[in-house]
């Protein structure tokens, strides 16, 4: 359970003293505001503030004096244009706040995306948690032989079973030496050096705010589906959070972005080949094996 | 004129449909919301969208559920204490929008701040307005002797409208023919050839956004006296903005920013030799002449 | 001429004492060092510092402790992996220092890529040279009529004398009258006034370094022909000066970058069914005409 | 043993083939390169790379054509002016690239300075070594009760031996689990969610490159008394790097940056009133008791 009754009855709070504001507002952002998408087993991703609206984005690249037009067909044809030929800047105009809770070794691939804000949950000042995180049997996958940094098929029952006790087993023995070796009521040893002591699936949280040009940037990356399993389930509730905050935006990011693929100059010589009739394969293509592949995987999916 | 009667009503239209939200909001703000700050002669600066308040700035450095704590007082306390001792992500954690028009020379200034979002209005697009800057006759000022990168007192008066006259007939007759090359009734130079005509001190505008932190680090150098008066202008009225938007944050960074001074290695040891009653001057100081009047300028100003 | 005979005679003294370094070097780079490229009428580029090499990319990727794999058909693999898979960091591990010699108008272009590290002459401190750019005659172009920021043909020889005439005119008279204003002999005006009275051709200069992963993003940007020309000519340069420098990468960046198209899903969508047999015209494609023309000015260039 | 005898081999391999270049070079650095400073019980900071020296911050500080001016204490005198005055931007055109050995629990702070580039070694893809940080005895630190996020004396002998014991125990047990899961030569657990076993303790590596201004910022912030010593010892030995380098620009470093101390408006009035001669205490000052005593703190040390 990611939450306690007490952070429920916090973020309860918060939405009881509705303001008015001349800001621009999006009414299915607000629905969805300071509520937890459980994610994992004890994680969860939330939104805490935003600015701007798809509205932000046309009023910044028209550098306007009021809210840009009012047809809303000419927005949406711009913001497909900006987004098509990756104009960054006015998708920069608008910014969101997340409140997030996740394991340590998903923060550490999460915090390389730089252009963003993160104040993270201080284990040298603060006790954490005992929450760690164990992967539901269907994700307790074997290595994948062909990609050095992927998975393959689940493990057989018994197998995951057993790394599911070893690690259930290791992360509760280190958090109870830790707690051990914090001592609150004697002498206990510095909790910036206790910390140590954690294994990587341990819970920590924090706020994260990006502007959404680089949220964009690390939603493309992060759901992918070569990004790992873990990190992939808040990106993916990210964008359902996305579509509700800009949805013109979301529809043009789907299109030139997630739902895009990109042809390399030995790509397009093969297409215009086939385009031109000529029959062409691997060998005859130019391309490496792996290359071959990706380009058939994109032109034969559905 | 900063702005035209149909720029003003599109500005007024967006204060008519007030929206209710859940997020932090300072009426403070709203009150000076998309309201131009007139300055130098055509230039202006004004709020477009803000994320975010003085809690906002708690609450990320405590990682907290709700809003934080409800005494004033402590999280004045943690505010004073963030900012005295420099820690920079929790004021990242507030956002704020500008729409500024300023003249050309400002803008290459201010666009060092990289850390910043910006979209310009542009000259490859679309055409110019015939605005530009002309001091008021208090500002045409003589070259330093002292500072090679900074003013000394006024010119006198035939001389001052003199440079005045040249600086405007030159910006004139440059926009003439900026206008003349546009030639848009006929076969007309690109306009992104065109614009090469014109002076330094014709005015642009642009969509301006921050984070909290990036905004004092701007304000703290641009609001300082060895700032170029024409930037410095917008500091100060940006410096009004922050105490109405954060005032906790403002004041502490008055306190510990503007007001403060930093006392090298050299300076501590000669502040320590004075305290203990020794007579220190320049020359048995070990300081340069220099830092040696810097130093005395801070400890006899009241 | 971009350089005077005492510049020339400095830049010389540069090579004259060569020193020995366990730092990967690069030979061909070497040779280029510290030489200007000279661009437009009076700009240049020039490599004055460089760090790293194709094998420091191969080195951060792998985390190695020496020199990475001896295998040069390895090290092009992986470099060719990283490029297509947009890896961004291991480009990052190499840098380059630019001293650049450019209009002002360019300049306020390119300083829009915040992720590098300027140092620009300054106008505050010091007195410009008498030296503006003017288009050569073919350069002096008509605005384009269905891109509304970008150029058509040339105008005629009379209408491009002519505006070439009235650049030139108001350039120097500019100048002219910021030399008057300055009265470096009397009591001036300060210089971080009498700057704004110069034309936006006017030359500046500054030096530039950028780590090699966001050199190719600003290379993508600027050596497209969607560029303006007067960037565009500095692009090219160095895209010479990197294939000097990073030869393998250089040829990754052509083939997955600079040569690359990237395909919608609704072009995709397209290409699929094209590549089954069907016959597809952008009425009954789903696409806009103005995508419908990108796909196909990709499909049929050769 | 931080490093292998295999890694030595590579290592000194690097040095065997020294080059003939152009570029700024400094001899003191070239003895150090490569060379490990050995840390903490199996770390390691090692220069593998460096752009510009001394001279090249004084250069863009210039915009110059050549290496400056010859004479010493001009270029001596600029560079404390630039480090007094905060001038950041001549300061970033030189570049260093180090190869860093550290607890994951140090890792995790350090690369919270986003203004870098890195490289980690990836336990998606690797296998990690069997390496973890265990204080030496004098460092296992009781929790301060004054600094929520410090250390106090050393604990006892007998409970240090005893948080030893724990420490060791808990990082070996994971990691024999870690091993246990991967299980090479069977169907091992992918690497991605093995590594989720391991302790915070346990070593990982990376390539790190920055440029001095943000090298001196990451090292005023983790050299202060305040940082956490297991990277602050990291720090240190850059310092020790950096004095080598670029030696000028350290000691402004340490005069101007790690050596002194800003004063606030409030601290500032309370000086001015004791160089008048008033006696001044904690109850008259003005000062919350904190600022008054770091203040004290400042002025008595010697």
């Amino acid at each position: 359970m990611p939450l306690t009754d007490e952070q429920r009855a916090e973020i309860e709070a918060q939405r009881l003293a509705p303001a008015t504001t001349n800001r621009p507002t999006v009414p299915a952002l607000e629905a969805l505001l300071f509520k937890p998408f459980e994610l994992l087993d004890h994680g969860f991703v939330r939104v805490v503030d935003y600015m701007g609206d798809d509205s932000a984005v046309v009023q910044a690249a028209r550098v306007s004096y009021g809210r840009g037009t009012k047809k809303v067909s000419e927005d949406t044809g711009l913001i497909r244009y900006l987004m098509r030929h990756r104009h960054s800047t006015p998708f920069e105009m608008c910014e969101i706040k997340f409140h997030v809770k996740l394991p340590v070794f998903v923060a550490r691939q999460w915090i390389r995306h730089r252009m963003a804000n993160v104040n993270e949950y201080s284990a040298r000042y603060s006790i954490l948690d005992r929450e760690f995180y164990l992967p539901s049997l269907d994700q307790v996958s074997a290595q994948s032989k062909s990609n050095r940094q992927g998975r393959a098929a689940s493990l057989s029952p018994e197998r995951a079973a057993h790394v599911l006790d070893l690690l259930r087993q290791d992360a509760s023995r280190c958090y109870d030496h830790y707690e051990e070796m914090l001592d609150p009521d004697g002498v206990g040893l510095a909790r910036e050096l206790a910390r140590m002591n954690l294994t990587l699936n341990t819970y920590t949280q924090w706020y994260w705010k990006a502007d959404l040009h680089n949220l964009l940037h690390f939603l493309s990356l992060r759901a992918d589906p070569h990004a790992q399993y873990e990190i992939r389930v808040y990106a993916e509730a990210m964008i359902d959070i996305l579509r509700a905050w800009v949805p013109i935006t979301c529809a043009a990011f789907e299109e030139y972005r997630l739902g895009a693929f990109t042809f390399s100059a030995g790509m397009l010589a093969v297409l215009r080949r086939q385009l031109a009739g000529e029959t062409v394969d691997q060998t005859n293509s130019g391309l490496s094996r792996r290359e071959w592949d990706e380009m058939q995987a994109v032109l034969q999916s559905t």
